[in-house]
């Protein structure tokens, strides 16, 4: 799908990218002194016009549907890359809901005297220039944009081709709501051409890029984490387990295990893998299986599964493995809280698992040994959301160590400095 | 200097760093695990036992001061290699201190009730492996040994050439104590070759090595960077700013602008750039000329600060760019708070700066808005440090702005993970 970049040269994306990365340099730095009233009258200026531009957006969209269509893309893509009223709305929504956040920026915290008499605290900063590269929902233009204008970051947003006017349409209801709130043009840049170099110098441009989040399927995120010598905050993939125990309420046991699997298949924070102990396997499997199997999931089980319930497949070694997005489920049948745990450090990806049991001791242990960004006790895993969260907004989930982990809103978009007061003190 | 590696064959370092690698990522897990008393029981044997091997450790250290005499190395150097009786009761005492600091590992904070009834928080949690690289002081070895210990993770230690018999003897100690305390031997481990190579294979040990600690100069500090492929904790250099506002109380300015440059010269956290208002630079450059040209400081200065101190050279932009960690100073007389912050986000390191005002708005803008790791209103840029601060200890301070920042104790060694209390609550 060929679609001629706007105003580019793109013979010289290099130079294009590098301006880029300078005015939004230039921009950052007005966007961490901005006041919070001037970021959340952008963002309610940004969600107005968006929704008086409802015309213009729509025929932006349609020629992205156009061509899309005459490209062959298929249902599901075409269904992300479409624009409605419902989801204008739904946009501006979320404008305002993150207008209504808490700014984070200059929040002072533990501002303690120290024997020598200075106060030392910490102070919530801007990360700086925010890179984010994404695929074909449009919404994440708006989306996007909005968690980086209320954090105080400039941000360059790469959003995938097939989107390019969409992406474009609401750029331009971006730039009225930031001219309008007296914010700097450059505070939020969506990328005007469709060659794919800009990504590779984006990821490259460390002199004005802080940090890069790449939002879309594990390939991009394992090419862009490859190339780039920039900060990534990367979302690999999640490999969920649920642990049901020996000693679990078998009610609520059943409950979670069919809702972490059943509520969503194509999300991150499904449960993929079932981890039943061998007390209660018998008791518990021929439940859930005959539920899983009315539902139409497809289950793959070990030795031990496939005796208690017919009809399953066998596991392999590589289902263990895989994020199956889909109405799939393997099921393995575990000792104790030890094998499970084991099993999870083994094959888990360290994004979210969960314990069912009524045992304080090993939901303890669980929650203590199992090292992943969200560790649960009798809950779904399909919690782990930063809108379920409470951070109001989220622009993925971490599965990275450093610098944020989990569901990451405004609070994983900044740093933090620190703060020493004083009244003339010298070091003795 | 060429000393012969111990027991590894050097022409297998890969292999050889592998295992090592390997080898941490199992002792990790049980680090992770391990109770707060174990881990300051091992930290208490350790300081015991580097007292009782006061003798070994003395001689073993020798043959690298010998070697180091041998090979030419200059007084600083070898002062820096030196271990002698204070220096071992230093390096315990450094032990028993971290031994008393509250244990991050576990600490839950902020679990808080969600709409949908489930309990949400966050669990400090270690990084898991931590390669800590560094140059000559052997006390380094210990201390990093202790914050990684008490923080939970595993390390791999790899000091300078010149320091191995004195690392070694220190490893030894550390091996002794981590024994007596039932942790895995594997939870530190000193590199056993003096070959460079292997410092390349650690950096690049993106499956068993977590983070990258690189203590040194700027030059070893920019290689490891550019070649690390794992997420680099780095300090580059401190080009810290004191700026002398028109409103500041002048004894204040005097002290804090004296103390600054002049407490010690070769840290980055001494002053190399002062700044002054012009409304007030006739009358305290003047009076801090003195002090410094008697202390025997060079002064280099803008043609203002010509104008009203005698017997300075004019300072290039070169100049505005250096970190002497020397009896060197630069001085720039700008016109307001405004000019400051311009000076200090265009030369500055992004480490330390200072404002000396009594105005309150002034004092507030600057720390809002010069973008260092640490700000400060009426003190010296000399207390930018992990003690000073109350954090109990110090691996380094960091000028990235990702993950840790400012001086990194034990929080900077460790991350976070949500945790999740329900009773059977699931998605709805």
């Amino acid at each position: 799908m060929a679609i001629a970049s706007k105003s580019v040269a793109t013979d010289n994306i290099k130079a294009y990218m590098q301006d880029v990365g300078q005015r939004a340099r230039v921009a950052a730095r007005a966007m961490a002194r901005a006041e919070t009233a001037a970021k959340d009258t952008a963002l309610a200026a940004i969600a107005a016009e968006m929704e008086r531009s409802q015309g213009a957006l729509l025929a932006a969209n349609k020629k992205d549907l156009d061509a899309g269509k005459a490209a062959g893309l298929d249902a599901a893509l075409l269904d992300r890359l479409e624009l409605n009223a419902t989801r204008i709305q739904a946009m501006a929504e979320g404008l305002r809901q993150i207008a209504a956040l808490v700014d984070p920026v200059g929040e002072i915290t533990d501002l303690k005297y120290r024997p020598s008499g200075i106060q030392v605290g910490r102070m919530r900063v801007p990360l700086g220039v925010i890179g984010i590269i994404y695929e074909s929902r449009p919404n994440v233009t708006a989306d996007a944009a909005g968690l980086c204008i209320k954090s105080g970051n400039a941000s360059i947003l790469r959003g995938g081709s097939e989107a390019i006017y969409s992406n474009r349409a609401i750029a331009a209801c971006i730039q009225t709501g930031l001219k309008q709130a007296g914010l700097p043009a450059d505070a939020v840049q969506v990328i005007e051409t469709t060659d794919r170099a800009a990504v590779g110098e984006l990821i490259i441009l460390k002199s004005c890029v802080d940090v890069i989040v790449p939002r879309g399927g594990k390939s991009l995120i394992e090419r862009i984490s490859a190339e780039a010598t920039i900060p990534v905050i990367k979302h690999l993939h999640g490999i969920c387990h649920v642990y049901i125990d020996d000693k679990a309420d078998l009610d609520k046991a059943i409950k979670i295990a069919f809702n972490a699997k059943t509520h969503r298949y194509g999300v991150c924070n499904a449960m993929e893998t079932l981890l039943v102990a061998g007390g209660v396997a018998a008791k518990v499997l021929p439940v859930l299986g005959k539920m899983y199997q009315e539902k139409g999931v497809e289950l793959r089980g070990c030795a031990a599964t496939q005796k208690v319930l017919s009809g399953v497949k066998a596991a392999t070694e590589d289902d263990w493995h895989t994020e199956y997005l889909a109405p799939i489920l393997s099921i393995r049948v575990v000792e104790n809280v030890d094998q499970a745990i084991e099993h999870i450090a083994r094959y888990g990806s360290a994004h979210t698992d969960s314990i069912v049991t009524e045992d304080i001791t090993r939901a303890r242990r669980f929650l203590r040994e199992v090292d992943s960004s969200s560790v649960m006790v009798n809950a779904s895993t399909r919690f782990a959301d930063g809108f379920e969260y409470g951070l109001g907004a989220e622009i993925g989930i971490s599965t990275d160590k450093l610098h944020a982990r989990g569901p990451v809103g405004l609070e994983g978009l900044t740093s933090v400095k620190y703060v020493v007061l004083g009244d003339g003190h010298v070091r003795k």
